[in-house]
């Protein structure tokens, strides 16, 4: 059986799309079992409103609370101010066993506080990371750290997104070895600031499967498993990439709606033009893990549809079902084992002695 | 008379793209004249293989260089140690006011830092930036920048490349006062960095029409005219775009292709699809401009066509045509006086009194 908690509240759209998608992710897992974390009334009344079964009901459990994080909620109110959050009860199921993962499409700044907060980080990491697998055109998928969790990265914190977003691909059984890239920039004036020169000299370093540096269209051309990058330049990449295929697939209808005769052309090609869409649909790649944590986190999309929301409780199911975290853990010590003693700037701003890993190895 | 000097020696291809993309480019407009910087022999070999009319002649000319700036050449090979390159040379004609722009296919850091050499940058702009046009879902277009100039950039700098970029575009006449973006990421932890935030200070207290924080996705959106972020931020996001478009594309050939159903609903939608590629086809909006200097300074792609080479030429003629160095002189000018005094930290690391701006106004 696997437990996966939902902050039933969160999203732009709340209950309308967290609950339809639960009920319809029930059906499509026998071996699920959902803890639904929100406002008790509300969520019953979302229930008795999309027919649940009783078969169906049998594996969902309503998880109290009081409290909704807004979207616009500053993350010290999400995290000070609404200690009974349906976000902050659905992450506590995950550290009280109760739960394996637990999802959320709610604000992600309170996400990753909240979930931090709650379930701490694992040794070795100083901050969690925000990583997605993004498509390429090798038919494959580039996984991609950090999304927005950090604006402001030392070089020692690109390095330990590198050994997450590595051990992430590993545990998922894609790749021994993970072939891991730095994001930078090609031929201009300066190659990379101070920051990305030092993380490539401890990329090198380390024993992780270091490719080297790679640019902005490697992500979609598939040179590497795992790319690394500080949240500012991850989260404004993301978002320009999801801008870019909206706006291709308005010119393409506008192209197709231009008169009759384009009109009846798209007509015939659309069983393509459906594939093709289906194959693109960013829906299909919602679900983005919070990585470094002792625990499944998972944040979806806030505009999420229900479609969508399955997708990032999919991405929870499959993360528990390759045993992701305890693979992660694992990884995350061995590799930090395994690389040269670095100062830990928040943690620990001294240098950090090599015995101090003994507890890794 | 609109004269542009040519770094015939540049970019991946060389002669091979630069002198067809000039004949052809000299057909077009008869109202151009071409000044061809490189190595004479190779140019005129070039020539004759490409059989140049005596008609064409008349309106080319040879201006010899003895050295080449090669694509892996380190910025300071290319500016110290190759004094006679025909980059250096194409951007000394137009310091000398043989030309009215200069265009380049070559190393991009080498064309800034050659171009800002012999150009020297206007007053009020520490450091030139690369900014480029991008299509949006509006049909309209938002010019970005820094694309990879400045890899840190500080609060003034940003707002010097507002500056630069509000004055092209209302400097090409599309807006009056041009709306003006700065990147920033979303609802993530913490609303951008340090100097992204000073930034946002300094563009509210500037006489430009500031539009406030924008996200990736708004530079295809259309949300604002001129979006402005550092260069290493600026060369991912547009290289990112790059490799995903090429992706979608090739996902779209390869759905066509797949069986014998398929190939034939392609071959009806043709004229369709072509119209597609046409639209979004990367060659046509190549060129980007290296503004704040003193002269109108093009970069082509260094994988550039001799098509695509052939619309970076257009890029500088409509430079030129349009009066934009004048233009953009002068609104630097009248914006940098506008706004508060604020220290350079590159050119006088001093804070500087406000009737140092006087020259400006």
């Amino acid at each position: 059986m696997i437990r996966i908690a939902i902050d039933c509240m969160g999203g732009d759209f709340g209950l309308s799309v967290t609950i339809p998608a639960a009920l319809s992710f029930c059906e499509r897992h026998p071996d699920v079992r959902l803890l639904l974390a929100g406002l008790p009334d509300q969520i019953e009344a979302r229930l008795a409103q999309a027919r649940a079964t009783a078969a169906q009901r049998e594996r969902l459990q309503i998880v109290p609370a009081s409290e909704v994080v807004e979207m616009d909620d500053k993350v010290e109110v999400a995290l000070r101010r609404k200690k009974d959050s349906s976000m902050r009860v659905a992450a506590a199921q995950v550290r009280d066993g109760l739960a394996d993962a637990c999802v959320s499409a709610g604000n992600t700044g309170a996400w990753m506080a909240i979930s931090r907060y709650v379930l701490k980080t694992l040794d070795g990491i100083d901050r969690p990371a925000i990583a997605k697998a993004m498509p390429n055109q090798n038919g494959g998928m580039t996984v991609i750290l950090d999304l927005g969790a950090n604006v402001d990265c030392t070089a020692e914190h690109l390095l330990q997104f590198a050994i997450m977003g590595s051990a992430l691909v590993s545990a998922v059984g894609r790749r021994a070895r993970p072939s891991v890239g730095l994001l930078n920039i090609g031929e201009e004036v300066i190659k990379g600031n101070d920051v990305v020169k030092q993380a490539a000299e401890l990329l090198r370093a380390s024993t992780l499967n270091f490719h080297g540096n790679v640019e902005g269209n490697d992500i979609f051309k598939g040179t590497v498993d795992v790319i690394v990058c500080d949240g500012f330049v991850g989260n404004v990449v993301l978002k320009a990439s999801e801008g870019l295929a909206k706006m291709l697939g308005i010119f393409i209808k506008e192209e197709f709606k231009r008169n009759l005769f384009t009109l009846l052309m798209g007509a015939v090609a659309t069983p393509v033009l459906n594939r093709f869409r289906h194959r693109v649909d960013p829906r299909r790649y919602n679900g983005a893990s919070l990585l470094g944590l002792r625990g499944v986190v998972i944040k979806s999309h806030g505009a999420a549809d229900a479609y969508a929301f399955g997708w990032a409780l999919q991405d929870a199911y499959d993360a528990v079902a390759s045993g992701l975290l305890a693979r992660t853990t694992q990884a995350v010590a061995q590799l930090t084992a395994g690389r040269p003693a670095a100062p830990s700037s928040e943690t620990d701003p001294a240098p950090r002695p090599a015995a101090a890993h003994g507890d890794f190895a």
